[in-house]
């Protein structure tokens, strides 16, 4: 009985997740454990979800996460209508259609500032926390699960505490954490003193107040587990322009063969270019980031990787089973850490990381998209590609230079929403090539994007858009054609494709002087 | 003789500008002190612009600065077609007339950036350092100036240096500076020990190595003295606003009576905040910002303010005679530093600064325009608004609804530049009202941007925008009409208003359904 649970008034709490859920009452603001798809609760939602249902409307809460979290939240609580807000990250499709429609608010925020925000009051009161654990010790510390998140501020901030107990997650996970409980708010606040990715500042453990903590709920239940699925051409093609960059660093010596620490995006580039660092035979490399796939446990299995810090894991199936196989080797390389740690930007300007993420978009001087389709439908939230990017010692931003069979380009003479400025991109990638736009003016970086990073199909288009605009924009320091510069995106969703009628059909098809 | 000049060897190195220009030729990168027009190089630079028109052409050189400079420097340099690249900020109008010409590569980089990415090597290797100094000691060590800027990278990475000693800074001013040496590349950087306002974590004195300084210019000259204008209407109306918002806020106890260090931009709105913060009765209050301007020196003087840290000054002649006549009593109060450490995102996050700045324009949703005029011609850069933006406890953007006659709306459906995203504003301010923007969504941000910050005259037309945006927009996250977005700038290029034909008519005159 209760074998994770070894604090004695906790296990009277003991219910089931129907029960824990009628704590939660329409209007209220709960926040929730759950970080990629990792340390989200399995069984509130969605009774709460159900009640919701019953209801027949009107029952909707403020929910707030570490970031994404997976069907049996978001999902279940979006399709029974019963989220008014949601903040930070999300990548569940049918909240992500709920807030494209219009009917959730949606804040996008970085992921560093989260949990200052709530301690600050900009998100109002916390009414209940729902978080899922590992196990709750004898004295009622609490044995954090796979991913942290924001979930000490949760436990802190929150009127009321549910705690899932997860006996699915591996116990032998204790002591791989770091909790951090040296934060305070202005004017009393302290360096943070980490000064490698390492470095164990805090505790093991999460603290709660045991006598806010309302209910108990045992689940036995795995994270949504995210497929691997092996890299393809352009991916093998970015990380392979990404790896010649690093070397020609190196040969430069602005950086060292041990490089400096990583922060990666998920996804497909991302294990790309993880996997590619392997095979160059680098190692002794450390990885201050967010999250740990399947990818990054490989490079810290082979020693690629001696260390790696991060706020959650994100791992296929087979990634979970190696990582339970070998916990014991794994939790002495792994370090977890709440996410307003591991994306602090002290903590990324000192370590001065190598941060490498994804994006929707950049323009041809160096602004990127990273979270709106078409200026307007939202994907996932920037995350925490802001925290680092700006901080970071080298920021690079990486996309297949043609999406959806070549009617999106990659690269478009402006972005339809800026997520990164042109003062904090320094790299970007695409299958075609890499453009360093470090120490250049706007328009140097436009022809160098043209030239290296843009698709054969679209480059004529850009280098037309851009000469022209030279000659007849307003002002000539970052020249553009007002009326021209959305087209690409107005096309896009009006026609399908982001190609003029007749295709790709060389400089001047866009009209002339347009 | 060289009364300010007290190392026997350098003293036999002071010449005359023109033989120490002599020391720069063409091509190379020259890296000067110089901050908001504040103890920059009187002499050498335009011994060095004679030397270019001499030339006759073809004499350029890489320019690093600070931030902004003066005619003395900037404007010499642009006029005699000696810049082929400025970096940072810059506000003079012969050099920024060049740039939106398209004839000089301008980089507009982050202040908190320049000095590290200058250390990382993105720029190239410095040739020459020409830098202001007070006095030089029997060591060899400098006293600062009114402005410290990059000075301290400056005289550590170049290969020569040039010294300009000016006897018009009062040499009083020793003891005022803390230049802090802790710094490093990663991998080795390590907290940086400034926890208030008033810490002094350095030395009092910039170090340079004899054996570089090629040449010492003695001058005798006054800065750039910025023009004190008492505010205007707007200006404490905008004033108004945000101090009755500071009020509401340590009634709701998110603020103490002492509130936060304060950054504060320069210029009219600034003075009206900073006098109005005077005449409100609060006293105690710190700054950590970048720049000492007239208002700022007033609250020293009357002990609203404590303490002040900042990496410059920018008086008027007035404010230059009032600090000079009491500088035992401000050296006590003001601290200068490098503007990396003005600037540093782990201080400015640590303090939990009020950033307060000025800007070009905001969109409806809270994305800030504070660099290009119709997203094209740059004014002055982005500064250090960034740094303190995005690490604040609160983001403040402040600017008249209207300028130019109400040619130009301050709030426009879209920027036609992002320096500030929609992540990274807090609250925005007109003469017509503050808007909070705070744990709020993107439609619930434009509301309230319509509603208290939009100016009568373009009020409706934003309604009207953003109603037939919610209505038809692709998305309903972010709601755009792509092929409007940017026609209000597009109007003011080619028509010289942002007004639709017939001035403000009200809803429905952009043209339906546009």
């Amino acid at each position: 009985m209760h074998d994770r649970i070894h604090h004695a008034g906790l296990a009277e709490r003991v219910m089931p997740a129907e029960r824990a859920a009628e704590q939660i009452q329409p209007g209220m603001t709960v926040a929730m454990s759950g970080f990629t798809g990792a340390g989200y609760p399995k069984a509130v939602p969605r009774a709460l979800a159900a009640r919701m249902e019953a209801a027949g409307g009107g029952f909707r809460i403020r929910v707030l996460t570490g970031a994404s979290t997976a069907p049996d939240l978001d999902g279940v609580l979006a399709r029974a209508d019963g989220v008014e807000l949601r903040l930070p990250y999300q990548s569940d499709p049918a909240l992500r259609d709920r807030i494209n429609a219009g009917d959730i608010d949606y804040l996008d925020i970085h992921l560093s500032h989260v949990a200052q925000h709530t301690w600050f009051g900009y998100f109002g009161h916390v009414d209940v926390a729902v978080v899922e654990v590992v196990a709750i010790l004898e004295d009622g510390r609490l044995v954090p699960s796979s991913s942290v998140g924001n979930n000490k501020t949760w436990l802190d901030q929150a009127d009321k505490v549910i705690l899932e107990v997860n006996s699915f997650q591996p116990a032998a996970m204790e002591g791989m954490h770091d909790i951090y409980y040296g934060t305070a708010l202005p004017p009393d606040r302290l360096p943070i003193p980490l000064t490698r990715p390492d470095d164990r500042i805090g505790s093991p453990y999460l603290h709660v107040d045991p006598a806010k903590v309302v209910a108990v709920v045992e689940t036995d239940a795995p994270d949504r587990n995210s497929p691997f699925t092996p890299p393809d051409d352009a991916s093998r093609q970015i990380a392979g322009h990404l790896l010649e960059f690093f070397e020609h660093e190196v040969a430069r010596g602005r950086l060292t063969e041990q490089l400096l620490p990583l922060q990666s995006g998920v996804g497909n580039i991302a294990n790309a270019v993880l996997t590619a660092l392997g095979d160059a035979g680098y190692e002794g490399l450390t990885a201050f980031t967010e999250v740990i796939q399947d990818s990054m446990l490989d490079l810290v299995r082979g020693g690629v990787l001696s260390t790696a810090s991060a706020t959650s894991f994100s791992l296929s199936a087979t990634g979970v089973e190696e990582f339970i196989t070998n916990v014991d080797f794994y939790r002495d390389r792994i370090v977890l850490r709440p996410q307003e740690i591991s994306n602090h930007p002290e903590l990324i300007r000192r370590l001065g990381c190598i941060a490498m993420n994804g994006m929707i978009e950049a323009d041809i001087y160096g602004n990127v998209n990273s979270t709106h389709v078409a200026g307007t439908r939202v994907m996932n939230g920037i995350g925490g590609s802001g925290d680092f990017a700006r901080n970071a010692y080298l920021s690079v931003f990486m996309s297949p230079s043609i999406a959806r069979g070549g009617v999106i380009s990659g690269i478009v003479p402006m972005v339809s929403h800026v997520d990164h400025t042109e003062h904090d991109t320094m790299v970007i990638v695409t299958e075609q090539g890499l453009a360093d736009l470090r120490g250049l003016s706007p328009k140097q970086r436009a022809q160098l994007v043209i030239d290296h990073c843009a698709h054969p199909d679209y480059r004529p288009l850009l280098q037309d858009y851009f000469d022209r605009a030279r000659r007849d924009s307003y002002g000539k320091h970052t020249p553009h054609l007002l009326h021209e510069a959305l087209s690409w995106h107005e096309r896009l969703v009006e026609q399908g494709t982001m190609l003029p009628e007749g295709g790709s059909t060389g400089p001047g098809a866009p009209g002339g002087d347009g």
